[in-house]
């Protein structure tokens, strides 16, 4: 349970050649081990010369602790280390995503009609009619992820280029949890004029537009601009993807300690983008006491050197004018809500939360406390983290809320849709099933992305933002 | 042979009901061969109460053949026609490609190397090496294709939407034909800033643009403009594609009838963006008398009423200063090349040509001239359609170039790689074969794209424009 724990993220191969005598694989486990390494898979490369030639794989913590054993293992008399390769460099070889055909080209008769001269008649149907594109075209299935690359995941301002693993990481999850087509476009460009610009006019080919780690202001009114320009869903995963998850935990965690929405006290630790993204969404669900709170402490109504939208977050929240640090805040309140850095929730403010007190400490890879230090002292916990119980992942939500919107060929997301989705992962843990160590689905639960789905749908159709009244299309539809 | 041929492109699946009674499938054969429609697969669906259902497929001309031909069959008595189907736009129903990861991610390791955490390593490997993205991203196999929907196919300005299908069948035969990842990027802008702009601001995550019925003369500016301003190859299929096919054919052609380009009168009908950049290949393959028509006769220097883009042409070509009609100027020509639209070469014309003429008539789907009416004046002649011998067909030339480039990671596609392409379209053609009605290879021969990628590849590395100077990466390469 350490951050400090070997992980597949980290694994190495070793290439060794072992000579044939008993015990020579016996002391590479050993060296290994007392490493601190954790053996996977080993196979057999080939056997030349009274030699054995492996491939040992390895979890390691991370580069200098893969060096350590790398140096452990040749310093083995006897045993030649070959190579040694980087398991999660050679899966990103190539890329991680490739285009696919539906139908095969293979005669004249398929490029007939898969291309000229029959995609003619096609393009005149949608010509006549460009609403056929949402069933002629990939565009009724796809979605782009963009990006300009200035926040990605922890590590900032890195470019369009260095996000694009995440990027095609993010279509890979589409594909397999969503069953949703989607592209990543990483723009050149810093410049919210160019890339309003730039995501409107490339709309056509594409159902609907998930934005991706653009930093904060800027993606608030790229977002905005977007939103209100364009007719497909315009989505910021890192605000209302983070927001439908936090707000399906709450729901939740206030279900096994039995208390209302209504009623309860939060505390939000980060008043960054998705901080604010997931207040609004406890308001919308009826939270009404929130306090947000930077390093300096609570955000209240006429603090001094606050941007536009903070100050206007600040005129929303804290309604009752409360000013002091987070710890001082904290004392009282049944939700703490970390979405900052490692580190700012104190322990000992923890301890002086109100009784049954829920934490979600969010910040990743080092949460804002540590599980273990207040393990005792709450109700429920929940982290970013995939090693602890109930972590909070957007998979739970991004490829359902896509799926169910291009169900029904929404025209937006609005909040009765982010509401249902966030209310639809919650409900996909049964009442017999909740406790304290599970409060949120497993991101691997499938029944997940269909339950978000169908209730987005539905949301989408009861608010009028739907093109079809139906998730499933009828067998005759043909425009 | 006839322009009204019954094709796949056209054709229906008729659901219907028919009595279990000796000779009933034969009266609907019967009807639909009377009709003029061509039989393909029938398949049995069901057995009910005396009754069969089948469906069964025909090939038509067009719409109001498929009509004719299923009120054929609904007159035939005791014969139900319970339904029909199109087969092109079954086949387009949700598009023609999809996004496929190249690994799957069934579990929390796998997510924890394709995604977070392991994915962090990844970008800041490219952060700290911009040029890793080759390697460790999917843009080294990567183009996106690119239109502003103003000159699709023969329909002119249809807009982004409706140019979708002809884009997505570009994505598949790159894919079919040269293992290429390409993603239609349909803009929703006619304004050469904002296409040069978003283009620019979306590079970063292809190896490549395939700019793709993009209207004259805004083609020539947006192409200038990426090339000048990317490290990509920029390539506008419409002109570069059609003039390596077209000057591969005419190698061949000139081979067989035994004269050399820096010998032979060109005569070119219809001096469009594909005409422009068929001269100018031709140019540089060694062609110097070469005279462009438009409607009104021979472009020459000085001549009244001509842009920018035709006056300069005007100047670079027609060296004799001819003036006169296409006919005129056919006389006593070696070569006339049709880029123009049906019936704008007269065949009396093609009769007063040199000894031995070739004759590309490219419009499709209704030639310059008919094939017909000239053959037995021609050497050679060659069309842009399936149904005659010599199809000029792009799809040789564009999979193979993009294939060389990416595979070298060039920083362009320069005139030396196009005139490689279309010596290695014209080389997979050997001496002993070569005969009038086998000037160019079919374009389901596999042997095309692997000899154009390697002479666009060989020329890019002799030209210093590759990124590496071998088209298979080592093993070991991992930045």
């Amino acid at each position: 349970m350490s951050p400090l724990m070997p992980s597949a993220s980290y694994s190495l191969t070793i290439r060794c050649r072992i000579p044939q005598s008993p015990g020579a694989f016996a002391r590479i486990a050993t060296a290994i081990g007392l490493e601190g390494g954790i053996l996977g898979a080993i196979d057999l490369v080939r056997v030349d010369d009274g030699n054995v030639v492996r491939d040992v794989t390895v979890a390691t913590v991370d580069a200098e602790h893969g060096a350590a054993i790398v140096e452990a293992v040749r310093a083995l008399p006897g045993i030649d280390v070959l190579s040694v390769s980087d398991r999660t460099f050679l899966l990103h070889r190539g890329g991680k995503i490739e285009v696919t055909p539906k139908v095969p080209i293979k005669s004249r008769d398929d490029l007939s009609m898969a291309y000229t001269p029959g995609v003619a008649r096609i393009c005149m149907a949608i010509h006549d009619d460009p609403a056929a594109a949402w069933n002629l075209t990939i565009k009724g299935n796809t979605v782009a992820v963009v990006t300009d690359g200035t926040a990605v995941l922890g590590l900032g301002d890195i470019g369009p280029e260095a996000a694009m693993p995440v990027m095609e990481g993010k279509a890979m999850l589409f594909k397999e949890f969503g069953a949703v087509d989607a592209w990543p476009i990483c723009l050149d460009t810093k410049d919210p004029d160019e890339i309003v610009a730039c995501v409107k006019a490339l709309a056509p080919g594409f159902g609907g537009i998930n934005l991706e780690d653009i930093a904060a202001p800027r993606c608030f009114e790229i977002e905005r601009r977007l939103r209100d320009e364009l007719d497909i869903p315009v989505f910021h995963d890192d605000q209302h993807g983070t927001a439908i998850v936090v707000l399906a935990a709450l729901i939740n965690a206030l279900r096994l300690v039995d208390k209302r929405a209504e009623d309860v006290r939060v505390v939000m630790v980060g008043v960054g983008a998705a901080g604010i993204a997931v207040a609004d969404m406890l308001f919308a669900h009826g939270v009404r006491d929130l306090i947000g709170c930077d390093r300096k402490g609570a955000l209240y109504a006429g603090r001094e050197g606050l941007d536009e939208v903070r100050r206007d977050f600040a005129e929303r929240s804290n309604p009752r004018g409360f000013q002091g640090t987070i710890a001082e805040a904290l004392a009282g309140a049944d939700v703490a809500i970390g979405l900052s850095g490692p580190g700012t929730i104190p322990a000992e403010a923890v301890r002086t939360m109100a009784d049954r007190p829920i934490v979600f400490a969010l910040a990743n890879p080092t949460p804002e406390v540590q599980p273990e230090e207040v393990r005792e002292d709450v109700a429920v916990i929940a982290t970013g983290r995939s090693d602890y119980p109930n972590q909070i992942n957007n998979v739970l939500a991004f490829p359902g809320v896509f799926r169910g919107a291009l169900d029904v060929r929404a025209r937006t997301v609005n909040e009765e849709m982010k509401l249902a989705a966030a209310e639809a992962i919650a409900s996909v843990i049964g009442e017999g099933e909740l406790m304290a160590d599970y409060i949120i689905p497993s991101v691997f639960n499938r029944r997940v992305t269909d339950a978000v789905a169908a209730a987005v749908a539905d949301a989408a159709i009861a608010t009028d933002v739907a093109r079809r009244a139906h998730r499933r299309p009828s067998d005759d539809e043909q425009g």
